[in-house]
């Protein structure tokens, strides 16, 4: 008898944050393909995306892709994916728009099986009947997953918020939740991003307010920096762009696609004469217009980025200009974030980010709205995801509050297969459940041990060391050449000098060498220099006999 | 006619922070003289302190060191500076007490001229009176400096906030403020911190009512995590442990040894049986003691860094501990925070953080306080100091708000000179005003150009190629040897694949090559490899001729 096996994938620390296999006989189902960005210390990776060779030995199982909203961290692995498993892609409207996007980039629209689906609707996808409730988020068209199993109903929150007045009046489906909890639910995967906030998220609404506060005020050009798929946020920035008499224009493609595809699916409502291209912008008066670019994190690739370091090609930032980050930083990013503000006042912009005003808010449920998603769902079994240990074990601790006894809430690690049989729920195997370094745009994956070295090599640089010896009696045929970067600086006095010592150190040591020369001096050139400097650089030594 | 002087040095980003130089005809003082943590990209740096090459050249001026009190960020470089000048240094009891640890350590105690001022106390250091207010920070001893030039009076608060209920029932010296601007106040050089903080910070009382519900809920040992300078947080620990019935142990040395002086100081005031060595608290019931370490910035060398990782060598962490983390991350710091937090839970400790329970308030002035400060103190002109950029300009926009010209605020980088003469000021040249990176503990400098290749090897990695060519018509005798390190895996197949093509690069290379061999052959496979992978390794060739 089958069992029904939950496998949470990939996620940086975050569990589940990007990738989720549902498996059930020889059905398996995957939930959302995102993309996750390094952390500090992960030299030279652009991206990461899940570690999914547990269902690259599995691929004939693979039924479908089910997205559940159009975020990088949930559409940003699509290529990837898709490439290796060519099946179904089941997402509402505006989240297909986002993911055919992207698809079009890298060339994979052919083949490629995208169905629509609305929220409210259900489909198939092997054994599974998976249903939409839709759900507010910081973009529009977001849903939660009701996943009918042979074990059981389970509820598949992915990122949400209760927002009573959300941009696009759409809010949380109250009633498909009850519904659910009606019909039992064995388990709930819950969002427990903001597991440690306490209250309630405020709505997206109260942006509107500090936007029109910034309008009014601004005396030249207004640049708001957002995510490039924060539609509702382009939604607030027309509105309030109306409403104060100003034209809007998107600088940079990634942004300027999206809004169009967003526009033409109608999820992006505006009079089509507010919008002018940038370089007709430029050339108004600057009180007459808003550009639109993303750049929130500081990315130096970025509008904003360039902007900050006057590297931009269409247009620099001025005395007068009023620069937006509408966003917070991403853990990791704030001090990249705050050089950035730092250098665009530098450059005489006003620049206006929380906490100087709550021009951004989050998208993710506090403390108070995760309890109501419980009361709500009614959960036999709670598996928090989507976040780190800290956020699970609050929700977890949370849970236990609301009287769902504690061996019924369990926080896992990415890999760990949970599996329910006859109703009850157990801990299985763990499986690959890592990440993948991606670095470049095509470039391919990069190996740990890689980064491990840039680590190494960050830390106190690398030495190499080319020596010509007599094949004969092994003597220096010539003066050791020695190549040094990131250890000292050999034009500085104490550079030079330890140079000197180092190259006299090495002569001493081919004299009186007697094994494997190669590696003896390598070693003793090592302890030479940690002895000398406390720095333990990398050091190869390259000998020749001639 | 001489023109008083002031002088910003070295902070990081943060004006002023770390030390500022008082400069009349041939008198210069010294205010501060603290040290930075390095940001994420300052690759292998373990310290920065300010660059005070405008100082030696001026040495025979230098007549004394005022410090404002014993945080690192205001002592920490006090052993590099007294190396240059061996002179005076004024401070209050515990902040002398907190500098004659460093520079015993050091070795540095013999010939060291340590002066006593007590808060309220003036002394002459040249042709600057210096005067001492009590302030409110969080460590005890901490005072703003009244220093009467030849040119006018000068205000500079150091850190400070304006606590009604401080730990040590010592508040801010209201009185000794008001008395200054009575006398009238040309500038005040203010902490802008907290800038864009609203309201008032809160009082550090509030950190009583969050230790006690700690210690009534925790079953087994608490462990709190702090500054080793944090002399009030040690005050209200030991409070809370005698309420409840605890023994208190120190860990680790910094913390022990201040936490001694502090006592003999009268400081730190608890009764001396609360007090037990870490062994023989490591010996009693988990539920009757309390340790104290450092490591609340998850610093590898540190207490909680190597509880985290399990590498510390007295005790581990188990089921049951209670760990408080009475600190804030300092920006940057937010991502290792973060990861050490989880590891904690991972080895199965009850993590408590802000936000989960309001365990630490910040030292510094909210943005209600900061304005008091303005009004009390009533200078003529502002110099928002210890602050990046940002803090800055909302520190002169509040200035600003309060009535001050906006001409008579001034925001200024590190090194430059600012001027008083004959009650008008304005900007003057600028001089070295960066840092210097500090690697090792006395390892002593590293440059700039050190630190930019590191963080090029971090970025791509590194390719050095060693051949060995006829002297004759420069045809290769061997195959070429490549070492490669942070760039591709050798051994995956890719990597393989990949050298093997690059070997073959070199090997026509050489054959068509006519003019540098080194030279073209570096360019060459440089573009070939950036053709082939998208990434830009350091790329390094050693011809041998033989």
């Amino acid at each position: 008898m089958a069992k029904l096996r939950i496998i949470p994938l990939g996620g940086l620390g975050e569990v589940g944050k990007n990738m989720m296999a549902y498996e059930y006989g020889d059905d398996i189902m995957i939930v959302d393909t995102g993309i996750m960005f390094p952390e500090n210390d992960m030299l030279g990776v652009d991206y990461i995306i899940p570690d999914f060779q547990y269902l690259k030995d599995k691929a004939s199982k693979v039924k479908g892709i089910v997205i559940t909203h159009g975020h990088e961290d949930h559409i940003g692995a699509i290529s990837h994916v898709l490439e290796r498993f060519n099946v179904p892609i089941y997402a509402t409207p505006l989240t297909l728009g986002l993911i055919e996007v992207k698809l079009a980039r890298d060339g994979l629209m052919d083949g490629a099986q995208l169905v629509t689906i609305q929220a409210g609707e259900s489909f198939q996808v092997g054994k599974f009947k998976v249903e939409f409730a839709h759900v507010c988020h910081s973009i529009p068209d977001c849903v939660a997953l009701g996943i009918e199993t042979p074990e059981g109903f389970i509820v598949h929150t992915g990122d949400y918020k209760f927002d009573h007045t959300p941009v696009d009046g759409w809010p949380t489906d109250y009633a498909k939740l009850a519904e659910w909890s009606a019909r039992g639910v064995l388990a709930m995967l819950g969002d427990s991003t903001n597991a440690d906030k306490k209250g309630w998220t405020p709505s997206e609404r109260v942006i509107d307010d500090a936007f029109d506060k910034v309008f009014r005020h601004a005396e030249g050009r207004i640049i708001v920096a957002s995510f490039a798929s924060l539609i509702s946020r382009m939604q607030q920035v027309a509105e309030t762009a109306e409403r104060h008499g100003r034209k809007m224009a998107f600088a940079g493609v990634s942004m300027r696609e999206n809004a169009k595809m967003a526009i033409r699916l109608g999820y992006l409502k505006l009079n089509e004469e507010l919008i002018i291209p940038i370089e007709e912008a430029l050339k108004m008066k600057p009180n007459k217009i808003v550009i639109m670019g993303t750049g929130t994190q500081g990315e130096p690739s970025s509008i904003v980025g360039r902007l900050s370091v006057g590297t931009n090609r269409q247009f620099d930032i001025k005395e007068g200009d009023t620069l937006v980050l509408s966003s917070h930083p991403i853990p990791g990013n704030e001090e990249m974030v705050s050089r950035t503000i730092n250098r665009l006042l530098q450059r005489g912009a006003t620049v206006i980010y929380d906490p100087v005003a709550p021009v951004h808010v989050s998208g993710h449920a506090s403390q108070e709205e995760m309890k109501l998603m419980l009361h709500l769902v009614k959960p036999k079994y709670l598996i928090p995801v989507h976040g780190e240990l800290r956020h699970l074990r609050q929700h977890a601790n949370m849970a236990e509050q609301l009287g769902i006894p504690k061996e019924n809430v369990i926080v896992v690690e990415n890999g760990r297969v949970i599996e329910f049989e006859k109703g009850k729920m157990k801990l299985a195997e763990r499986v690959p459940g890592g990440y993948v370094f991606v670095d470049g745009s095509r470039a391919g994956e990069i190996s740990f041990e890689v980064v491990r070295e840039r680590e190494q090599l960050s830390r106190d640089g690398v030495m190499f060391v080319n020596l010509v010896v007599s094949h004969k009696d092994r003597h220096l045929m010539e003066e050791p050449e020695i190549i040094t970067r990131g250890f000292i600086h050999p034009d500085d006095e104490d550079g030079t000098e330890l140079l000197d010592r180092a190259r006299q150190h090495i002569t001493d040591r081919v004299a009186s060498a007697n094994g494997n020369l190669r590696e003896e001096l390598e070693n003793s050139l090592k302890s030479y220099l940690h002895q000398q400097t406390r720095r333990r650089p990398m050091v190869f030594v390259v000998v020749n006999e001639v």
